[in-house]
């Protein structure tokens, strides 16, 4: 069969699949001096957001992403004062991180601030946690503000970024990287979202070799699924420069908030990873 | 963008979004008496073989399901000798149960022999132990041969079936879930592939409730990723009369065969579900 003009479809270039969701209209279109966003209302996956025609998320499966790039390397992290988050406009990742209520600082560093406007208004939800006093929202480019942020000041990094191409493309460089690795503390953790690991294995063993270089340690991935990225199979890359199999688990039992996905069985599993990436990445 | 006519594409129905991949050429079609079957050249996916316009598997990405469907059953079994497939045409499933040395007979029940002819014709290496002498090949419909089998004579039961419409519609019933149960030993166990936990819930639901209903005291289900599966986030249930927990971990660590997916880390990990599911399952 073949699609009707009432789908949205993303090829997944180089690997020659493509997933697509069917639209019910079009909310919202405009070219920022980033990137083109576009808003979709969907007939089953709630609103859809896309940046240059990539599926960015949509209502009914962006929990399992958002939970999963805040939640294991917060639990990770031995006392996780200050967060900074280095993309992630939609703010469905700062809605998750403020759900931590002895995190005391969170920097919100998007370089495209229509993304966040466009989310409160489409994507009311994620964007609950915007006014929470322990928010802070810094619209610029994360590179330059890693660049200028004061060295042994933050304590986990958010990487919730675009695809390693257009703007998203020098939150993948070892002088990036390098410039978390001076801002964290000692103890402090880097997660960076990986992509699938079914299409696009010799990008995460890059993303891995890349923090190293970078003076980072030790790095780790964990998996999660992701239905409308590509493969549905998706990852995040975590790195320090000590043991990254800590885990502060009894206060993820005890949690005080709820979570879709996320719990710490699931945190334990998300690293468990096949055989062909066991192969494939650096011990 | 819309793809041009040189793509295969599954709509999820009813749920509304769509998986394609990008083809070749069509190397085979035929009609069978129970469905029609395709087999197509993709560009980066390898053989893709569809029944009835529905992705069955690619080259790239069968190895997850067929060693998800397999080992983490048979290490669970204390004693696995007898098996019992039921579907899994493509021998796919057959060819990972006979890597287990331990195992005395495998019976592949498959109700379209053109399956399994056309799956040694473009999937050769899934075919490999076709002719291991522990293989027993009946071309007959699976509901009657499980209502005519033996009672207490089969140790694992695999459903490695179509989604429940068409063929695979009656595998999904009280009435074969019971032969089943009839026929399997006391420590026996059922496995059957059982669709999508973000987009099949309900369906996932009624499984483990028609298992119970037939007999069965205990399910538990396991998730996985499956690239060409709606979603791309697959599950399957277990069925069996006593602790689902148990597993022959030192053996799994042990085993003397390769898989690319599958070990033991991976078989602990796939039964940790999230929330939503813990929720929607029963204990």
């Amino acid at each position: 069969m073949s699609l009707d003009n009432n789908w949205f479809t993303e090829q997944a270039s180089p690997t020659d699949c493509a997933f697509s969701l069917h639209i019910k209209q079009k909310l919202h279109e405009e070219e920022t001096p980033f990137q083109k966003i576009a808003i979709y209302e969907t007939t089953e996956f709630g609103n859809l957001m896309t940046l240059d025609e990539l599926i960015m998320l949509t209502d009914r499966d962006n929990f399992i992403y958002h939970e999963m790039m805040s939640h294991p390397v917060l639990f990770m992290h031995p006392n996780p004062l200050k967060i900074v988050i280095i993309g992630g406009g939609d703010c469905g990742t700062l809605h998750e991180v403020l759900k931590h209520t002895t995190i005391e600082k969170v920097i919100e560093v998007e370089i495209d601030e229509r993304v966040t406007r466009l989310s409160e208004q489409y994507f009311p939800s994620l964007c609950e946690s915007n006014t929470d006093p322990r928010a802070e929202f810094c619209f610029q480019d994360g590179i330059e503000w890693m660049a200028k942020a004061q060295e042994n000041s933050v304590d986990v990094i958010i990487v919730d970024s675009t695809d390693p191409l257009g703007p998203g493309e020098g939150l993948f460089t070892v002088d990036f990287y390098h410039n978390c690795w001076r801002v964290l503390t000692a103890e402090g953790l880097l997660v960076q979202q990986s992509e699938s690991p079914l299409l696009h294995l010799p990008l995460l063993q890059s993303i891995h070799e890349t923090m190293r270089q970078a003076g980072f340690k030790t790095t780790r991935s964990l998996q999660f699924p992701q239905c409308v990225y590509p493969s549905g199979w998706w990852t995040a890359t975590i790195a320090g420069n000590g043991d990254l199999t800590q885990f502060r688990e009894e206060a993820a039992h005890n949690k005080s908030f709820k979570t879709r996905y996320y719990n710490p069985e699931i945190q334990k599993a998300s690293f468990a990873l096949p055989n062909f990436l066991i192969e494939g990445l650096p011990d």
